[in-house]
């Protein structure tokens, strides 16, 4: 099939999934998930991603009812199911099926959820344009939830303005994306907030992270400001589903372009592996 | 039936309702709702919920597909299929079905949705329990979202600690509960939080503070903290669905007693004018 919709061993084409209406997530939003692509039916950085789902559960007291690598295994056999090779890789949790009341509910099973859909890689070396965003969400960020309305709201005014995403900032700090972590370059080195209640643990993030090491490039985990970001030499987003893109416009205005041959040997680095990781297996060789 | 649940224009027992996967309440949380009892069949305050209804859904550019007063008809109508005279109405609005993108989808309606359940009046005179949490919610808490995670772990937190409620916190300046505005009687004065973003514009509070005018009772809506909450002559919760409760302990400490008696005449005076509004209608006189 085409796309892929999975609910509690139920599964379908994700047009015509039904869920009941009594799932939590329909009154509070209220579940974790998990988003990343697979190429060549191979799920990219699947253990790092299953490892924070269960991190953002646990946050939550959200308590999966299948293990680690019960949910590796379910996803790999589910990617099998989908026409393309390359496919967006989203899974969520929520907090079960039951009368609405805030306080989570007795004696109720979580509800897994799986969505599979066509994917196809994004031109890693082709910039984006960037609007900043007054970051008013709540204190949870560094958890992975259902509740991203004012990522939306974000997400819909870039669109509007014709960008790509829009970069928060509480007050002058600049924190994140609204599906992004944000970076910048200055002066060689690579500055990027630290993992605080402000930002989600990127995988992607530590990803670029430990390819600068690898590059000898000095990595600051400490906040940097919006005015920082408009005077550095490189703007950077990560995301699963990107890995790493430059920015040429925020607000409008033109930033980076001053570390091009720094900037393309981290696009380089990252895409190299993503290619490594998720290229085709190899057929075992009959003994 | 028992409890309805409604869907677009499908509706039917609420255990038995399944909605799309793909509606953006299962991705975004992206919504808006209200809710607000009947008794004998009559809406308790139905425009003025109707009216932040529509306010809400404006501040996240949704568009309702039917006007207001269309809106209460089928209200009016959905509560005559439900057994109890006395129910729960829960209504709301979600951005429609999409595939899921952060950005509003385009050429999609949005999904009405409505809740029917039996409900109780609890009674007003009984003293309830509160916890105290510092308030990490987002900076949107004067729209009535379906974000609402922050809420339901405090409420969970409250439960866990045998109380009803859980009273949020900035700093030391109180905001709210999980599911109710918070107020203090002091020296005669009614002091309610002021409706900026960080509190919703509760309806059964403005009806405490139309009671407060007509018994001569003066209303200060300026923030108040969480010292003076704990020597407050009385503190006092209210929502639609209870009206106005009084509050014995704050985290296992007693509070309030000091003005019982202004407190029973609020309590009565509010009462009062909800037994009137929901009072059985009038047969039609044959002519």
């Amino acid at each position: 099939m085409k796309s892929l919709g999975y609910y509690n061993g139920e599964y379908g084409p994700l047009d015509e999934m039904r869920i009941p209406m009594n799932d939590r997530v329909c009154w509070f939003g209220d579940g974790v998930y998990e988003a990343t692509p697979c190429a060549n039916r191979r799920i990219f950085a699947l253990d790092e991603h299953i490892d924070r789902f269960f991190k953002s559960a646990e946050l939550l007291n959200l308590r999966p009812e299948l293990t680690k690598t019960q949910l590796a295994d379910l996803l790999h056999t589910l990617v099998l199911k989908v026409d393309s090779p390359e496919q967006s890789v989203y899974w969520q949790l929520t907090r079960g099926t039951a009368d609405r009341a805030h306080p989570f509910p007795e004696g109720v099973s979580p509800n897994l959820w799986v969505m599979l859909r066509p994917w196809k890689q994004t031109n890693i070396y082709e910039k984006i344009r960037l609007i900043t965003a007054e970051d008013t969400r709540f204190l949870h960020c560094n958890i992975k939830t259902l509740n991203l309305l004012p990522n939306v709201m974000a997400s819909e005014k870039a669109k509007q303005a014709g960008c790509q995403e829009a970069v928060f900032h509480r007050g002058t700090r600049v924190t994140e994306g609204t599906h992004s972590n944000v970076h910048i370059l200055k002066n060689g080195v690579f500055l990027t907030a630290p993992t605080d209640n402000l930002i989600l643990p990127g995988i992607a993030r530590s990803h670029l992270i430990a390819q600068c090491k690898k590059l000898g490039v000095p990595v600051s985990e400490t906040p940097f400001t919006v005015p920082e970001m408009f005077r550095a030499d490189e703007v950077l987003t990560s995301s699963a589903s990107t890995l790493c893109l430059s920015v040429s416009h925020i607000n409008g205005q033109a930033v980076g372009g001053a570390a091009p041959e720094l900037l393309g040997q981290l696009q380089d680095s990252v895409l190299e592996e993503f290619r490594r990781a998720t290229a085709p297996a190899l057929e075992k060789a009959s003994a």
